[in-house]
């Protein structure tokens, strides 16, 4: 474990970034990011030139570089999507990953201090969670709080954290259809508080903000097919996080979500979003229930396992709503065999 | 519904207090409370008068007027033991309950402002809850705040709000153990968020700062056997969580926890607390497995019919740990015999 209080496991975390454009916006993190390593994954043109501030350290992939890698396997890498950054969790070698958008700025608390986001979300991995029980009070590991009158006792352990998910200041994560009804909608709620989400509840992950260990729950955060030749967008982290939170419900895992705020700065584009999530507004429909009602059986023991598993179902239950689900229960057994080739033995997760 | 701002559903709802001393706390409420209609359950010894600041509207019960009113099923209202304010809401004929203790005072918000706690329940009762889908943004019907990208849309009417859990600055609600390891941690931080709690989680539920929709819940809310004469105490509101959730959960039904805070003045004797709570430590262990895994059938259209078929279940499973269980699963038929015989017709929850 690290040692310094501000680049807390500064060896062991990779920044990914997913990105079409330079990397000024790091700039803003520099006091934050700089003893990082950071992956970038450029989308789009691979001929571009993505320019990075100096001082950073890095790996940039391009289209070129993930298709050279992972050969016919690259099939499971979306393209003209954000979902591409799920190549940077497999390519790094860390225990730890933050993911962020390059249109995420540094928020400020209600002090006027300037959120090191990075910091929050380390501190949610590294103290466990309690999806058993609900706590009143939050996060019961967080200083001046603790478990309320009536928790039980044997469940005050908690369970190893996977997720970290952060939130947005700012542009709100809205779905074209609320973007396009309230467009000048801001958040302006700071709300000072990080939870568990319950063990049998699904939430909306946004990949925007987000933190997870690795070695616990990596091979379960692959970000689908989206995109270019695909029938939807804007759903890659929302499948992300309906496939982990069942893993993580099975395996004994904790998802947080809460501090840290990110400033998000740019809304997209509603009536481009509404093309991209069009599908998807009918589809979620039965995908929720479908992960909702979704079971894992004993034999699940690593997270390869649940994830194979889980790929079946998806097959066989919404393979009816659309072919694209058949195609995506195939990418998902992709997804594992070329996490499995570049991240070969040791890996506790290991099947 | 009311047309004031300030003193929204005043005809609509009562504020239940029990207590055992002068109520001047009502002092520091009078720009909230006044217009309201109060139920003062005293507890101990009936001959002590209790005395109510100036301009109250309220009525009063002691004991002997409990037994006067209620008989030999007044067996089923604790005695030396803030579970007796369960009496109060079997007596009240409003469609709204608010209970608070008489230790609580007005909190003040981060800005400074005093916070009008029985307004912001109202708010909680009056908007929907959502417990099938979590939203991360918190209560999605409040003000500059919405659904984010991937909730349902079908799941967004949500469901109506039967219950209101509000928090406590200063003494926050620990238990016995918890007050004896850290009798100076006071709870300082005002997290500006409601949110509800997800279907099949059970949370604790705390009386001191608590409201309810008594048409929608009330014959649930009944707070158990404690104090005088029982081998318990301070799990009367823990007992009506627990049956409360499974019941909303049955149901269909929302449970909000979060905003409102009150500021709680006074830390109760650690020691004395372990005593009355001695036994639950052990039993919570067996108690809420039980609840976690009950399941009502689909004959319990109301919720009469709900919390028989609960004390049923109480008696089988929990008479099992000790006959204490058996004596409250008997009295939980008797409170809904006496809550009947209060209730007679109309009453929207009534079997």
């Amino acid at each position: 474990m690290a040692t310094s209080a501000t680049h807390l496991l500064k060896d062991e975390l990779d920044i990914v970034i997913p990105t079409i454009r330079n990397l000024d916006f790091l700039e803003m993190w520099r006091p934050f990011f700089e003893p990082y390593h950071l992956i970038i994954v450029q989308d789009g043109d691979p001929s571009k030139i993505i320019k990075v501030p100096d001082g950073f350290d890095y790996e940039l992939y391009n289209r070129n570089d993930i298709n050279k890698i992972l050969g016919p396997k690259a099939s499971c890498i979306s393209f003209k999507d954000s979902a591409c950054r799920c190549f940077g969790y497999m390519v790094s070698k860390k225990k730890y990953i933050f993911t962020i958008d390059d249109d995420c700025f540094v928020a400020k608390d209600p002090s006027g201090k300037e959120v090191n986001a990075l910091a929050q979300h380390i501190k949610n991995l590294l103290c466990p969670s309690t999806p058993n029980f609900f706590n009143t009070l939050y996060d019961p590991f967080r200083e001046g709080a603790d478990f309320v009158r009536g928790y039980p006792f044997s469940l005050r352990e908690g369970v190893p954290t996977a997720v970290s998910h952060g939130l947005w200041m700012n542009i709100p994560d809205y779905d074209a259809p609320t973007q396009l009804v309230k467009p000048l909608e801001r958040n302006t709620r700071y709300v000072d508080a990080v939870l568990t989400i319950p063990k049998g509840t699904l939430f909306p992950m946004c990949g925007m903000n987000l933190a997870f260990d690795r070695d616990l729950i990596g091979p379960a955060m692959y970000f689908g097919l989206m995109g270019d030749g695909q029938p939807i967008g804007r759903y890659d982290d929302m499948w992300a996080g309906w496939c982990i939170k069942v893993i993580c419900d099975h395996m004994g895992l904790g998802v947080k979500t809460g501090l840290p705020y990110i400033w998000h700065s740019k809304a997209s584009n509603p009536f481009v979003n509404l093309k991209k999530e069009y599908h998807g507004i009918f589809w979620q429909e039965e995908i929720i229930p479908f992960f909702q009602a979704a079971t894992l059986s004993k034999d699940c023991t690593t997270i390869q396992k649940c994830y194979i598993e889980l790929s079946k179902q998806v097959k066989e239950k919404l393979g009816k709503i659309d072919p694209y689900f058949v195609k995506l229960s195939d990418a998902m057994v992709t997804w594992i065999e070329a996490w499995d080739e570049l991240n070969p033995a040791k890996d506790s997760g290991k099947k």
